[in-house]
């Protein structure tokens, strides 16, 4: 029994099971949307399952702003967690990696072995810092694209993702049109609104205002640790909701009933919060985390394109949009606003709403119901 | 006409006009409900109206957690604007001061003029910091009391407050039950919750973690004062509602239409919440935040006394409690389990749930229905 609740849960008939990164790189100048350019990148990426001869059964995942491009499987037999979406992808799975060729990169701009800010600049041998392009969903999803191209997928099965992710999806059924034939954008928006930029505006603050950011020009393990960790304290707390916090916490005390008079972690939720924001630490770089909320702020489909529906104008893809009713962050009516929209050109697209008490991150839960909708439209 | 806009807006006929803030000292030893104690404290106030012989038609408004005693009227004529509640507060206004002898005092444990840990501690000639003792709603209130005596005051026509203030109306008419005869919280809980906790959790990370906090042991000017901006910003944010950020401010940016690269101030909800933050650096004191958000957090009337029910079981005054609609720090659920267990317990209780889109903040901004509703209340 012991032994047995030793050995990697993450191996077996029905998981991805050990997997190794690999990393693409691309020698070409590339241009960014905000004109600056960069000699050339490379982006790491995991696969997961076989493409099969005529390369159209690939599925591309798209992560979130705090995710990465492991998104199933482990690392090593040691590791104590899979990556970030393996309970959805694997053999048998709702994503069917004996069925489909999985496909999950570290964005551009990353700091997970993608080029981003934290990167060293050739010509400096310096990290970039903020002399590194503005990143947005667009550029992320170009980038992708070659990476695409790179792996020999003249078409994708589908693109997937949730929150950043569901806007990289998004873009990619306005952008590449013939390379995808099905979207699911889930808990996500087309447009980022005034409350979300504020959020990321006051963690961002936090971060540039530490006296470690130095200008975002700081050494490897040094950097804004005390910004950070409270951006992504905070961050997290619009992941989850009012509901969801209450029932898993609520006002449980870390030592019994007893009031504790102290200011720093008396209640069980504070202490989660101090573990969010300590483990992320080891794990992010501030760089990046500037960098992607303003990618997250700066994409609005509706002024873009002129409007939302001529945004969706050459929309080739089916798409379902999936939207989790206590999102907060991300409402259910912010992702029915993208199918609305679609609906009005014509498309084919629909929408499934998701009773679900965690929030935000309630597309990153184990849910039958969701997988269940995934299995269904990819069938 | 340009003269006529030089002159004092606060000043005429339908306004309280120039006031002065008074101080009283209570010499005599002050239990904390910790079992911390002061050999005494000061509470600064203001009053509005004259008290009548029989010394029952006062009205003490309690402030929210970034309040004060300054609650209508001016200081100066040069003042650009009243005292934060000047809308309700007046002759002929709905709080009538041609009526009511109002009064309104800095909390125990603030930082503009009541004792709090700011304070200068005559045993050792130094702030408190934190040894000064924790503060509770219930000592709030128990401070208040005394004031009230002072003020030869027998009996109190009626409590109002918002927020941190709502949830000392609780206390008063629980605490003191013949000392009060109406009791108005707005906008307020009788339990903080697990998100509540977890905001204020971040807030005061932000303020312990920054390098200027010193334990709390700082010299005036100086202090966390990046942490206490980002307290700040965050918690603006939740003082204000997702459609009514939308509504004012939208994705409109400072510099027109053109995407102006930038991490700092791009959007025009960027720049409100920094200068949010920044004013607040003037007006506040780190330490009295992190106390008064400590008391908000250990604010839990069923916990307390068993039961919400309990809580009101010697309640005598009339209750009106009153929630709005886009208030998701202290949502109208929770406003109205208030009444719920006040009319359980077979109380005189109502409850008004107002449509306003200001969020939390809702009771603070000029609205005509909750105008009515406290007029009619009071008469």
């Amino acid at each position: 029994m012991n032994d047995a609740e030793q050995e990697p849960l993450w191996e077996g008939p029905g998981e991805v099971g050990l997997v190794e990164p690999r990393d693409f790189v691309y020698g070409e100048p590339f241009t960014f949307e905000s004109g600056q350019t960069l000699p050339g990148f490379q982006i790491r990426y995991e696969t997961y399952g076989h493409l099969n001869e005529k390369g159209d059964n690939a599925i591309l995942i798209c992560h979130a702003l705090s995710g990465d491009h492991h998104c199933a499987g482990i690392h090593h037999l040691e590791d104590r967690k899979p990556g970030w979406w393996n309970n959805i992808i694997g053999p048998g799975k709702p994503i069917d990696t004996r069925r489909f060729f999985v496909v999950c990169s570290n964005c551009l701009g990353g700091c997970q072995g993608s080029t981003g800010p934290s990167s060293l600049n050739p010509e400096t041998g310096k990290p970039y810092g903020l002399s590194f392009p503005f990143v947005t969903i667009r550029d992320m999803v170009r980038a992708q694209r070659r990476l695409i191209d790179h792996l020999g997928i003249q078409q994708l099965f589908a693109v997937i993702g949730g929150s950043m992710g569901g806007m990289q999806v998004l873009q990619w059924g306005i952008e590449y049109p013939d390379r995808v034939r099905r979207l699911i954008p889930l808990a996500t928006t087309a447009r980022q609104n005034a409350q979300a930029i504020a959020f990321n505006q006051v963690g961002r603050q936090a971060i540039i205002t530490d006296e470690g950011w130095c200008g975002g020009e700081y050494e490897p393990e040094k950097g804004p640790r005390v910004g950070l960790r409270i951006a992504r304290m905070m961050a997290h707390i619009t992941y989850l909701s009012d509901k969801g916090m209450e029932r898993k916490f609520g006002r449980r005390r870390r030592q019994g009933e007893k009031v504790n008079y102290s200011f720093e972690t008396d209640f069980e939720v504070e202490s989660y919060l101090q573990y969010q924001g300590k483990s992320f630490l080891n794990r992010f770089d501030a760089r990046s985390y500037v960098y992607f909320t303003r990618a997250l702020d700066y994409f609005d489909l509706p002024t873009q394109y002129g409007s939302l529906e001529d945004a969706f104008a050459g929309l080739k893809a089916r798409c379902l949009v999936i939207g989790f009713t206590s999102d907060w962050l991300f409402p259910p009516e912010q992702n029915r606003k993208i199918v609305l929209a679609m609906l009005n050109r014509r498309k084919d697209a629909s929408y499934a709403e998701i009773p679900m008490d965690f929030g935000h991150d309630s597309f990153l839960i184990d849910a039958p119901e969701l997988y269940e909708l995934v299995r269904a439209f990819l069938e």
